[in-house]
């Protein structure tokens, strides 16, 4: 099996239900992610954060582990903009912080995820004139990233939590109607549980344009938890040629470091 | 009587509880609207509609109807946005909206309604301070109109939907106090049938700053459906030389094009 | 033209954008309205008000008028009640409330008004499933009345301001639907304006059925303030030999006092 | 494999995004569960509808199907009740509504399930003191059915709908710490995907008390339509010895009753 680099999930504070295993500042937990045997942390966290590019460059240099990925949700979980809002004021406050953010991962050499931050369709809203709109945002986006070499991500979120980008094929759908470059697919395997039939069928669609991917098991615990076939995931993250991160976002039962060492242990076992 | 011009609204999609009669791309309106013997189409749109200019400029060429009027109260109801806020990123966000509406105009050579968009009172607050908020606005708005070549519209809306300038009394008293050029007033002979004892001196009032008027009848159908004495109405408007458009804005009962071609009708026997 | 009884609206307080033009106790406000020439009052007032049946007995024996109608419409805009609701805590208290009312009109030898009270049907609501709950309710309502010899009277009120019963037909057709005995219909002229193409078809709609009429004009101040005919009003209510009050329900312009001194000369100038 | 009985999820009406298949009366709904194979309709519905209890007898006498379960949610999330709440009125109405639904569940001769109804413990709540109050109600209830052989049935429910009774282990913890007879616990193979690391071993956990079991693949479509392991779930319920019924719950994909269908011809298949 190849061996993809692993990542893990971080951020300064989290409550105990989000899915973060490493909490502190990003110099501190890069070390812990280097230490339990991960490639790299992704670092969820606000466009505005004051972030200490230098001791980090050193720290990276130091231990070895990087930042691979910018997760934007904090804009919207906390900042409430959108990128498909009615409100021309939500929608360029929600651009404004997406360039932030794209700044921050160029200078920390890492993607970006487009998550909650894409916004919803209302209800009784026109499925087409939001769309419209989102695309709009996301290629003057992805423009900017591609600009500064960092790179878009849709990330597709279960039922529960968005009414838009619920499956690989949907928004996949979307990226072939709009024709965005610069703007991959995010799939996470939880997500995927709760809304393909078949996440290795949804891993096939989002051929060549896969560009990350969260691993939970079934109950959205640590790989290896649950009930989830991971190999068959990974033989067809293989056979699509999947060259991204494996980044275990989950919860942190019995808390975040046992939970990462533990889907560290399952991981290599799988991949060996 | 004078034969004033006729104009007919019309959106690119509207439920079928708003007055719009004519429902479909600009280009398409204006083609059914010459074909049902109107002169010009009012356009309810976003600020950042999507609009083809050149495919615009020939069809009006070709057909003979043209854009009179582009009505922005969609940044108000769709977009959040309003000029007497106190929030500034709002209002900031309407002044920003409402010139691109104003250069839209420009390009379509057609004027403007300033309607929703004005704003409410909030309860309790005080009035002057939002009167003289939402002069100051309007004043740089007429400015940059004027420059542009397009008046300003302020319609008297009933009082069931606004509670500012709701009578020709308020809202010509609002202008002669704060003298505010190339801003003029719309009426509505459905709002005045709530809101003015009688709508002839409500015309009589706004004698030299009435800049265009809706008609509909007293249950906002088509202009023949009900009650309304419109030959009082058309003799004063005429007896204070007006000028304008006569634009149907109604309910598009039994459909839009019924509506519109009765309203037609009704109108051009009165106005022979 | 038939004289009919004139009524006038009172309640122990309301603001002056309510159209109430008599405020005060029910005994100074029955001397009031005879006093200005009225036969009765309609009491807006809440369904567990302390009430002094004595003396009003005393009263109405004393100067000639008397309760006519007590209108029910507190217990939803104060008492958040109302008779098509999904909460089964929110209809019981709703049918509680109502016959608190019933019992009051009883022993005020008066019908009561069911306007606001019957609720509105929420967003996306199927109608029916509405209709239904609300035709049960009445049915239980009327026939509590009839035993007590207290009619209910169901208001046609504008679209703007309630989503059911907004015009003569729909609320005729619900009776004939659900034939409710001891259940009629109640008009008002200012509302008629807003939705009936022809508020004297609307009335002839209602032949036989008709319980109660609001007079008011078309901005709802005082009769004769503005543009109905109201003459043509009363030939139709003759003509469907219409037996109950008269009653002024129109905004204090320019006081509560003057606006029912007018409106009595008003209609007994008509009436002659 | 033990031969379960089948049944099938039913209601009036219902949006296609609620995991009910047969849609219509009950007597129709039983006609359509007979001829596809199922033994039993499980009814949503509210506790006041109107039920012909007689019809209902007689076409389960004619075709052999019958009710074996009254689903109570919609007395929650129409009726606005739940049996945690702070609010006395509320409580008073959902055990009201409760006992109306097992005094239909005893004419039916089927036994209830609880679920939503029960509430959910309100932000910074304590969570002892909404489980006292909710152990308090439920022991009434399940007396009150217990006098008339209906048995009640707690739904565990994942984590996205609801904060109470989320796992098996905690809802057996509750039934254990407060003893409550005649009340059971009932899984839902789609929720326990979502919320249980082990849904083999959550049966085990209730064993002796599991009332009640729902059937649905891992994205809600029919059983056989993904990823869950049926086969290692039925040799559970065979291991507890578990006598109740296999209801299938699932979304109406493609439409209800190919939905129906497919989940006959699966769980027969599995169950030869």
């Amino acid at each position: 099996m190849k061996r993809w680099r692993l990542a893990v999930s971080s951020a300064d504070e989290a409550p105990n239900t989000a899915p973060i295993l490493l909490r502190g500042d990003i110099v501190s937990n890069l070390r812990e992610a280097a230490r339990l045997g991960y490639d790299a942390i992704e670092v969820h966290t606000r466009e505005d954060a004051n972030i200490d590019y230098q001791a980090i460059e050193q720290t990276i240099q130091e231990c070895g582990a990087k930042v691979c990925m910018v997760i934007t949700g904090r804009l919207n979980t906390e900042g409430r903009c959108n990128l498909m809002d009615d409100a021309p004021y939500i929608v360029k406050a929600a651009m404004d912080g997406m360039k932030q953010y794209i700044n921050m991962a160029q200078k920390l050499h890492a993607d970006i995820v487009v998550g909650w931050v894409k916004g919803n369709i209302p209800p009784g809203g026109k499925c087409d004139k939001y769309m419209d709109r989102l695309a709009k945002n996301l290629r003057e986006l992805a423009d900017y990233g591609a600009e500064r070499n960092v790179k878009l991500n849709l990330e597709v979120i279960n039922r529960y939590e968005v009414n838009v980008f619920t499956t690989a094929e949907e928004t996949m759908g979307f990226l072939e109607r709009y024709k965005i470059d610069n703007c991959y697919v995010h799939l996470d395997t939880f997500h995927m549980g709760i809304d393909e039939c078949d996440p290795v069928a949804a891993i096939q669609r989002c051929k060549g344009k896969l560009g990350y991917i969260h691993l939970a098991d079934n109950s959205r615990q640590y790989p290896g938890s649950g009930q989830f076939e991971f190999r068959k995931i990974f033989e067809k993250l293989e056979g699509i040629n999947y060259k991204g991160y494996l980044s275990v976002e989950c919860l942190p039962k019995p808390n975040g470091r046992i939970a990462a060492e533990r889907a560290a242990i399952f991981l290599n076992s799988l991949l060996e």
